[in-house]
């Protein structure tokens, strides 16, 4: 009979994907379960940063707008994430934050869509909240409701009033995925926007932005797109709206004619108004590079490892007896939730400490929660019998409880 | 009698910043005039690239967020640019482009100061005048104002009605520069915020913004900073106005404690309410090496040679007889202009691409401006002396005039 380590490494052998590691720059003695907080270093993103770097800023300097096409990156880049998230070419930009494309696209949507109420959810990621606060306070007269329900209230909350419904795909607590295809069609039906955060999706879970129908959405490039800490984000405008929906950055780069030096905006009809200003060229470099790894794979090959990872994860939780001590928060059906489990307990903070210090990097979330990622394209099953063994040996010894794990310091 | 080359070779002796070009990679056979535009690659913003990219994102991974102090970048890197700009601590974020930087300021200019108008100058850098368009229709129901002056009509402008004046301290077309001291001095007489943009400033020329009273400024890093192709921009905002003027693009970097992940938006009563979104660490290491330059020498010092640098170009190019043909449109006084000259020529467009074809580079604006920049930590007297017998070949042969030259692409 095989010990689980030999059953662990047959399906190392047995996974399609397994070499898809060697892409990537993982420190040695690491099993990193963290890629939905930053994704790690590829060598194809290292390589397209240093060309970048030397070869078009260093030796071709300002021509390089025009010979390496740096004017068009937004777009090109664009369309290459566009094409992981089902959305056809002319509609994704790579840009900005997701702040500031999510401000963008809410005050498109109160455009094109009549009412003044957003539906969120309560348990949404802050700055999608935030972000809806600050048009709130800037847009005082309008008197824009934010209404915050639970994820499973969502179809309800829908009326006629509301103008917007902003969802993100996967929870970034729980990992739970919500149905974007029937939302949207409730919101088409009750004549509202449906923007959608896939911060928790992008480049993990299969997403159809244009089949499903979705007006806007926003995501970002550093989780499972691995193109480095605080890389630009993407934004997506569904083609009916273009030349209708306007954002109210009114930056150069959105302009019609930007070379014109014009002293009167005038949008650009297509993605491009959602530009602002001059594109950051070398960390879209590193966008690039980092996509380069996803031509060697598709999204439902990542997909079907990632809910292997997980079951695996959580079947061996199982047979450990830890999985009543750590509470799993996040749903047991594995085709509702997106690549990460989640445990509640008291002390997550510290025992996410004394994982890391054992080499096993997963996050803490306050204010009681472990969050393990699979990102599939470099994490195998022999890492997880790695880190299940490590964390038994936590929880069984109590190593957590140590002084040196339980000191807080500001976390991301 | 010395030739006009010795001349210039033995000021290239005597000039104490000479050798600061040694720390630039700036390729062989060519004078690059176009620092205004996009500075070159200095190696100490290579080495900070490669560093932050392999060393801590690639082996540190998530840990580097507070192992390496990713998480206060924005305000570290913002007081070191602060230091160029005459800002003392906390007041200078790195962030976002200009253009964003100026929705926030100008919504915090208008929290305030009373008054809907905005005053600004009718040649100002679109997308300063777009941003504030932008901002009138999103707030249509507010009635903004906004009056477009001539530079020496501002003083004239200020009213009671007047709530900011947004202006660039050097003009990105035609180099003059304003007196930011005495129309702050104005703007606060009239109860009116003074913002300033320094994107043709920073690095360049002096700019003392607490001594001068300014509100708020914004200003790139990759024109004089030399921080690369669409490096992050910064943003400044006086200590007396921090915790009362508020910036409406609520993302999770400006809450008061953004990692509590609380669903109430609570803003920091410091400079990092500015904040918005995750801050791009690749790209703002290059801003850290590209700063490192100037440790090595000051403000007042590059100033000096600056304006030498264009005194003598204007020099040689009367003694030339080429100023007639290229009518300067720049201050003559060099007290009044920043760190470049600019020319009218009908044939601007084809001269500048004939110029950068035998390897001087400098740029061209619509519609007929030749621009020419002195960035004193890389440009030395005899590259002058170059680049003007190199125009006067072209002047004098109108190679322009060749077909190559004419065909218009893009340019930034």
């Amino acid at each position: 009979m095989l010990s689980r380590l030999e059953i662990a490494q047959q399906l190392d052998r047995e996974d399609p994907l397994f070499e898809l590691r060697h892409l990537f720059h993982i420190p040695a003695q690491t099993v990193y379960l963290d890629g939905n907080s930053l994704g790690p270093l590829s060598y194809s993103a290292q390589e397209r940063i240093a060309q970048t770097t030397q070869q078009e800023w260093g030796n071709d300097l300002i021509a390089s707008w025009n010979k390496h096409s740096w004017i068009s990156k937004p777009q090109q880049v664009g369309d290459r994430i566009g094409k992981l998230v089902g959305a056809s070419e002319g509609q994704t930009l790579c840009c900005d934050s997701i702040s500031i494309n999510l401000f963008k696209v809410l005050v498109a949507a109160l455009e094109v869509f009549p009412g003044d109420t957003i539906v969120s959810t309560e348990d949404n990621f802050p700055t999608d909240l935030y972000m809806i606060q600050g048009l709130q306070k800037l847009l005082e007269e309008r008197n824009i409701k934010l209404e915050l329900v639970a994820e499973n209230e969502l179809e309800n909350a829908l009326s006629r009033d509301v103008a917007a419904l902003l969802v993100t795909h996967v929870n970034f607590r729980t990992g739970a995925m919500l149905n974007i295809e029937r939302l949207a069609q409730l919101a088409h039906k009750n004549n509202a926007a449906i923007i959608v955060d896939l911060a928790h999706s992008a480049g993990a879970v299969p997403v159809y932005l244009d089949d499903w129908q979705v007006d806007f959405a926003v995501g970002c490039t550093y989780k499972y797109l691995n193109a480095g800490p605080g890389a630009p984000a993407f934004v997506y405008v569904a083609e009916r709206h273009l030349g209708k929906a306007y954002q109210p950055l009114f930056g150069w780069m959105g302009h019609a004619a930007p070379f014109e030096f014009s002293p009167e905006y005038v949008p650009a009809q297509d993605i491009s108004q959602f530009l602002v200003g001059t594109p950051p060229i070398v960390s879209m470099s590193a966008v690039e590079g980092a996509l380069d790894v996803f031509e060697q794979t598709s999204i439902p090959a990542l997909r079907e490892k990632s809910v292997k990872l997980s079951e695996a994860f959580e079947q061996a939780l199982a047979e450990k007896g830890l999985n009543q001590e750590l509470q799993s928060i996040s749903p047991t059906d594995s085709n509702v939730r997106g690549s990460q489990l989640s445990f509640h307990h008291e002390d997550a903070y510290a025992i996410c400490q004394a994982w890391i210090h054992s080499g096993v990097i997963a996050d803490y979330r306050a204010p009681s929660y472990l969050r393990v990622g699979f990102a599939p394209l470099y994490v195998g099953f022999e890492d997880l019998f790695v880190a299940i063994e490590k964390l038994e040996h936590i929880m069984r010894n109590k190593t957590y409880k140590e002084a040196q794990f339980q000191v807080k310091q500001k976390v991301t």
